[in-house]
C-alpha cells in the first residue's frame, strides 16, 4: 500500500481499483465516494470492513471518466482522514519476482496460470538456488537465473532479490517453494509484498520431516498456507489456506504429493488475490475482499 | 425488500443494517453514505454490488446516533434513485413460520441454533400436515399445529398459512423438508420471503426416487440446494449449496441419511444469511454478502 | 477390541461384522476367509491393512448361516497369528455414556441423530457436571444425571463414570464438550473406547482463548478433531477432522459458532465410525475402514 | 479388465496388483488368497465389493515370491468363478493416449505429474484437433500429433486413434477437453477405457453456456466430473467430482477459470485411480477402491 498513487491512466473512462486504509473515522466512505462522482466515475464494486484494531479498510472498482480528478480528490482527501492508498488499473499485471529451490510444482502452476491468462502477474525474473528448473521456466519464457545459495554466498543471493526488485520494480516476491529462510533484513525490505507457502497440519508438528510426523498420527487433512513473509518463520499473516482429506493407507510419500496439491492450489489462489489488490494487511491479520 | 421502512428503532446508538437495490447509478453509495454521516453514524460494513442486469445492491451497518435522521433522509434520497430500501435493527430476530411434514432433521437443527441463540430469528408457529414433529417443537417451546393436508383440504392449509404469516406478522416462511407443492398464488403471496431445501445432485435426476437414482449412476458427492420459492419446482433463486463426498459402497439409504445431514446444514444456514439481510433478490438470482 | 468374542447372535443367516488385528503375516485372510465359508457365510465387505508398524488390520461383514461355527472356528485360527478379534451384528447399538457439561451442540446432535435411528448407539446415561443439559436429555427420553466437579469431587465422579460403564455394560463413552480433563487413570480404564472432540486450527494454538488467537491471526479455516482420549491432553489417536471456511470479517464469537458446527459434525461421524466397528487402533494412529 | 493375465512379472518377490470381478459366491476371497499364499505371497491391501447388481469386485496388493505361480493359480480358479481378473505390477506406468483440443489447463496438469512422478502414465503420444498445445507437449518432451477434425476428416482422426492405440498397446485414452463428441463406433472400441471430463453444475443445464446459465441462475458451486466414455454424451460411469465454491460478484469468465481448475484435478485424479488399477465397472456404476 504506498501514500502516493502510482500506475495511473490517464485514459478516459477507465475501470480502475482503490484500496485505502485509514483510522476508521465517520465520512471516510462518504469523502471516497464523494471524490468518485466529482471524478464521473460509477462504482462497480466495493467492499470495506472496520477491524477490531479500529483501522477501516476499502477496496473499490470503479469505472470513471476522468481518473485524474479522481488523483486530485483522494490526494486532497487522503491527510484529513490520515489514510494510505493505491489506485491502479483493474486487471494491470502485477511485476512478480519468482524464488524457487528444486520442486516445480508451485512455479509450473503460477506459469501456466499466468501465460494462460488466468492469474494477472508478469514474471520479468525467475531466480533459484537450483538449476534443475530452468527448463520449465523456458518453456514458459520466463528468463531464469541460478544463483547457489550457500552460507557464503547468502548475502549475494539476497543481494541479487533487492537488485531485481529495483530494476523491474517488482511488486510482488513469490516463495514458490523456495526452501532458503530470507534474512530479517530482506524481511523487512520485502514487508507486505512477499508471499510464501507452507505445509499446514491439524494439529501442527515441530521440527524435520512434518509428513511422517502427520503420517506417524494419523491425521486426517493435510492442508497448505500461504502468508506474507515475516522474520517469524512460518508466522506471518495468512493469506488463505485450503486442506485435502487423507486416510491411513496413505504413505509419507503420498502425504507429501497431495501436500504440493494443496500448496500449489493456495499459493496461486494467494497470488491471484494479491494481483488483484484484494489483500490488505491490519497489522498480523489480513483482510481478504475476495 | 420492502420500499417502506419498518422496525425503525428510536433509541440513540443503534446499530442498525440498511439493505437497498435500485438500478445501478453514479452517485448512490455517496449519497446513502452521506445520510448516514448526517445522522451521525459509523459505518462497520458496506458491501455492494452491481448486476449485469443493471440492477445495483447495498447492504451497511452501521452504529447511528439518530436513527429518525438516517430514516428521514433515505426517505427523501430513495424517489431520486428509484431505490427500495429496509432499515433493521442488526440482530433483531426475524419473525418465522416453518412448514414441516414428517421427517424433522431440518427442523430440529433449526430450532436447536434459534435456541441456542446462533440464529436470530423466533418461531411463533410450526405448521405442519402430520403430527409427528408435535414432540420435537413442544421441547423447543414452539407452538406446533396440525393439518393434514389432502387434494380436499390443500386449500385451507393454505388459507391457514396466510393467516398464520398475518397474525404473527411473519416475515420468513421455511419449508423444512415440508413435502408439499405449494399452489401458484401462495407461491406468489409469498415471493421472496419462503425459502426451501432440496437435494441436489451431480447430475442432477428428473422423477421419483432420486437417491436411488443417484446410486444407481455412482455419483461421488450428495448435495442440498436451498432456494426462494417460485411456482416453478426447484427452480427458485438459489441461496446457498453445499455438497459432501460419498463412495460406490454407500446404500440408497445411507445415501438419504448423508443428504439430511447436507439439508439441514445448508438450510439454516441460508435462514441465518436470510435473517441477517444478506440475501437481496435479482430477478432469478440471488446476490449475497456473506 | 477384545480377545474374547461376544455379543455373539446364535440366529441363522446373521449379517455379522469381524474385526481382527494381530502380527501381519502371510495367510491370515486366508485362514479367515476359509472360517467365514466353513460357517455358511458370504462376505459383503472386506477391507484390510498392513501397517507400517507390521500390524495388520481387517474388518469384514459377512452373512452368516452359522454364527457358531463362525466363533469356533475364530477362536481356533486366532492363537496361531496371535490376533485379537471381536464379532457382532452389524447394526447392535452400542451402549454409549456421554459426558456434557454446559454446552449443548454436540450432545443434541448425538441424540438426534441416534433418535432419528441414522446413528447406531444407545444411551442408557448422560452424566454431565452441570445441570443445564437435563432438558434437552429428557426431551430424547435419555436419563440425565448431575454431578458437580470441583477439585474435592473429582474423584467421585469419576468413580461414578466406572460405575455406570460396569453397571451398563458401557462400550463407548462420548466427551460431548465435556470440559474437564480426566484423570491419567480414568484415560488409561477407558483406553481405546472413550472419544473427545476439540477444535483444530492451522496453524495450532497454545493457551487460553483459542478463537481469540485464531481471529487475531485471521486464520481462513476453522477445525475440529475427534481422538480417542488419552493422559496427553488432546494427543490420542486422531479418527476424524473437518473443517469450515471462515474470512477476516468474522468476529470471535462467530468463529466459536462455526467451530460448534465442526465439532458437532465431526463428533457424530465420529461415534458413527466407532458404532459400526470401522475404526481400529494401530499406536498413535487409527486405521479407519470407512 | 480382461480375462487374460497380461503384463505380468517374472522377477522374484514382485510387489503386484490384481484386480478381481465375478458373480458374488461365497468362497472366491477364499480362493484367492489361498492363491497368495501358495505363491509365497503376503497381502499388503485388500478392498472388496459386493454391488446390489450381484457382482462381486476385488482388488489386492501382495508382494509376492513367486507371480508365476499365483498366474497358474489364478487360472485355475476363475473358470469356477466366473472371473475376470488383471495381473499387474504396482506402480507399473499405464500407456495413455492424451486428445486434446485448444484448451491447455488438462493436459498441463497430466504431463506435469507423469513428468513429476507423481501420475504413473506415460505418455507415447498427444493427438489434438488444433495445433497449438504442440508447444507445451515439446516441453514435456512427449510426441504430439495435429490432425484436423472437420465433418468430413473425422473419421479419419478415429482411425488414427485406433492405429495409435494399436501401435503403442495403449490402455487408456484421456479425452483432456477434447471438444469433438467420439462416433458410436469409436466408444465402443474404447468401453472401460477412456475418460473425458465436463464441467457439473447444481442444478444441471441443458444446451449452450452452461457457464452463462449458471450466472445467470447464481449458483453457488462449481463442479467437474471425470467418467468414462459412452456413446450417451457425459452420461458414462462416473470416476471421480468436485466442486469449488463461488459467489454472486463472479463473472462468467471468472466461472470458466473456477471450472477450468475444477477440471483439472478431478480429470488428473481419475487418471491416478485408474493407473493404479482403482477403478472397476459395475454396469454404468464404478466401484473406486481409493
Amino acid at each position: 500500500m504506498s501514500q502516493s498513487p502510482q500506475n495511473l491512466p490517464e485514459t478516459p473512462e477507465s475501470h480502475l481499483v482503490l484500496t485505502l486504509t485509514c483510522p476508521d473515522r465517520p465520512g471516510i466512505v462518504h469523502a471516497v465516494t464523494g471524490a468518485v462522482v466529482e471524478a464521473g466515475g460509477n462504482i462497480t464494486e466495493l467492499q470495506q470492513f472496520s477491524a477490531d484494531s479500529g483501522q477501516f479498510f476499502l477496496r473499490l472498482q470503479a469505472k470513471v471518466n476522468d481518473p485524474a480528478v479522481l488523483r486530485t480528490r483522494l490526494a486532497e482527501i487522503s491527510p484529513r482522514f490520515d489514510a494510505g492508498w493505491n489506485l491502479d488499473r483493474v486487471d494491470r499485471k502485477v511485476r512478480t519476482l519468482i524464488l524457487a529451490s528444486k520442486a516445480g510444482h508451485c512455479l509450473n502452476q503460477l506459469l501456466f496460470a499466468q501465460r494462460d491468462g488466468t492469474l494477472p502477474i508478469e514474471v520479468p525474473q525467475v531466480l533459484a538456488n537450483h538449476p534443475n528448473l530452468a527448463e520449465l521456466a523456458d518453456f514458459h519464457q520466463v528468463p531464469f537465473e541460478h544463483l547457489p545459495v550457500t552460507p557464503q554466498t547468502k548475502s549475494a543471493f539476497e543481494d541479487r532479490v533487492r537488485q531485481i526488485v529495483a530494476e523491474h520494480d517488482i511488486e510482488l516476491v513469490v516463495l514458490a517453494r523456495y526452501m532458503q529462510i530470507l534474512s530479517p533484513e530482506l524481511c523487512a525490505d520485502l514487508a507486505g509484498k512477499a508471499i510464501n507457502i507452507h505445509h499446514s497440519f491439524l494439529p501442527g508438528f515441530k521440527g524435520a520431516n512434518p509428513y511422517r510426523q502427520a503420517h506417524e498420527r494419523g491425521v486426517k487433512l493435510i492442508g497448505a498456507t500461504a502468508h506474507f513473509v515475516t522474520s517469524e518463520l512460518d508466522e506471518g499473516p495468512i493469506i488463505e489456506q485450503d486442506v485435502i482429506r487423507v486416510d491411513h493407507s496413505r504413505t509419507p510419500s503420498e502425504l507429501v504429493r497431495i501436500g504440493q496439491d494443496a500448496e500449489s492450489r493456495t499459493l496461486t489462489e494467494a497470488v491471484r488475490l494479491f494481483a488483484q489488490h484484494r489483500v490488505l494487511l491490519d497489522g498480523r491479520r489480513t483482510v481478504v475482499f475476495s
